[in-house]
């Protein structure tokens, strides 16, 4: 298996924290870290860094909000095997007043979530960022709602920042592998003539999510995003451990990302956090809605999918 | 939505009967006639004609031997707009005792499983029930354990029998979309010249079978297997409400089977019967083997999935 280039981004405390409002304990946040490094995993995700004025802290565990502080004091001593990450979503961070110099904090990278509509914004974030001395990538959200036109023209405003990435973000898990392949394609044509990658994260909705993950890698996407048993909104995400075995070898290795499994993240699922693949988020998956009527309906245990594609068929 | 050609074929009381040893309900087997020919589904799969021989019937539910009068008993009057089958596999029944002419019983289609090894023999069934009058398919079993060569070898052995198609039989969920790809394309590289077709049976151990079915159907595939809410061995199938529900259109109708899933396959899973991906299965398909261990492992309820891997990746 060639690795070469190939960034896995180990995304459980983010896209996870979607489900558990981003409550967790720190010895979980370190065994996590101590099986990201020792899977070989690129690059960790500490959560958000998000507007401490637009969401109470009191109603939301720290990784929604994460500090440099907050890292250092799960982590302890940074390990040097592995970068560690942080997503910024457009119109939900104040980053010039919480965005500190890279120099002084353990963050290497951001990940600037943006809608289509919110590029010029996310542009700014981009360089501001980045003249902080981080790297940055443009995760660009909810693409299944965007138009070929509007995806490419997103690409070439993100082509002209320093970014070093942008990802192709299936939110509402409504990807085949064959949209993949052309989403891919289309932004690997513009971003490579400039020095830039192709990154993909995938959610589960149609039990495509590891699937679109590596037709995304074979058309040369390079960064990857997993995580641990699929811990992420609604149906979850692309499993590290899928992938991790899938790319097992020399670089990476799924025993670490297994052992967290049994021992975190399938007593964490049993505890009763809620996510994974269900025939709710099938629905909405293959409709191409965001998971919300999904995950309202998981939660109140209503099993009346004939109804639920109804009204999602109306939308 | 072009479905020219397609046949889904519904294979929940013959996937699904292996992890409950063929017990089902007759109302259960009504419910599923009715909704798949409400759903538009081409066949339904009415379990195996197995060997009485060979297997206690006093061990099993009545669908592993399944008799014409059994088929006639659950359904009463045939409905015209669906085809029924049955599978055989070679060495496993008495084909020339128990399978007597079309004209006299309501099976349109027999469809005979084999191993690469038993391909002669499959050959001489095909032969046999198809000068009875039936339907035939060769289901190629373990596919991912046989090289390219000896899968050339079989399909122009089975190219010059009366079957009218030849499916990749995905048997440990070890398939991935470009496999399955490539797997497609030799095999319609050499039976569409002869006028015969490609089908798809998918095990879902990697989360890939339903994505898996979407890439064959698109090189070409024409019969596509599915199982109400995935029920088959192990980690299951390509579920059939993801495949309706992507086929959804004038001629197939994905309702009637999200109405099954709320009302039996729900109900049925709640009750026990166990079946779908879990960790154990991922590992028995990224390592190429049949699930018998996962399967074990599961029962037991053992979540060591690191001890797993390391026995399956020294078998």
């Amino acid at each position: 298996m060639n690795v070469d280039g190939i960034k896995v981004v180990d995304a459980t405390l983010r896209d996870g924290g979607l489900v558990n409002d981003f409550y967790f304990d720190d010895e979980f946040v370190k065994a996590l870290y101590k099986a990201n490094i020792e899977a070989g995993v690129d690059y960790m995700e500490f959560g958000y860094r998000a507007s401490k004025r637009q969401f109470d802290p009191a109603a939301f565990g720290k990784w929604k909000f994460t500090s440099d502080t907050d890292i250092l004091n799960a982590i302890g001593k940074k390990d040097s095997r592995m970068k560690i990450s942080i997503m910024v979503d457009v119109g939900r961070t104040d980053f010039q007043e919480d965005i500190g110099p890279r120099k002084d904090s353990p963050v290497d990278l951001f990940r600037v979530a943006t809608y289509i509509e919110t590029i010029p914004e996310a542009v700014e974030m981009i360089n501001y960022i980045s003249s902080m001395g981080y790297e940055t990538t443009c995760n660009l959200m909810a693409i299944t709602k965007c138009t070929d036109e509007q995806v490419a023209k997103a690409i070439y405003a993100i082509a002209q920042t320093p970014a070093l990435a942008m990802y192709i973000v299936d939110s509402y898990g409504a990807m085949y592998p064959k949209q993949t392949r052309k989403l891919t394609r289309l932004y690997h044509n513009i971003l490579a003539p400039v020095g830039k990658e192709v990154g993909i994260h995938a959610h589960n909705n149609q039990q495509c999510a590891f699937a679109n993950t590596l037709e995304a890698k074979d058309l040369g996407a390079r960064w990857l995003d997993g995580t641990a048993f699929g811990m992420g909104r609604g149906a979850g995400n692309c499993h590290s451990e899928a992938l991790l075995g899938y790319l097992n070898g020399k670089k990476y290795h799924v025993e670490p990302i297994l052992k967290l499994v049994e021992e975190w993240m399938l007593p964490m699922k049993n505890a009763g956090t809620e996510w994974g693949y269900n025939t709710s988020y099938m629905l909405t998956g293959l409709t191409n809605q965001h998971p919300r009527t999904a995950i309202a309906a998981t939660k109140k245990k209503d099993y009346q999918f004939t109804e639920q594609f109804k009204v999602l068929s109306y939308q």
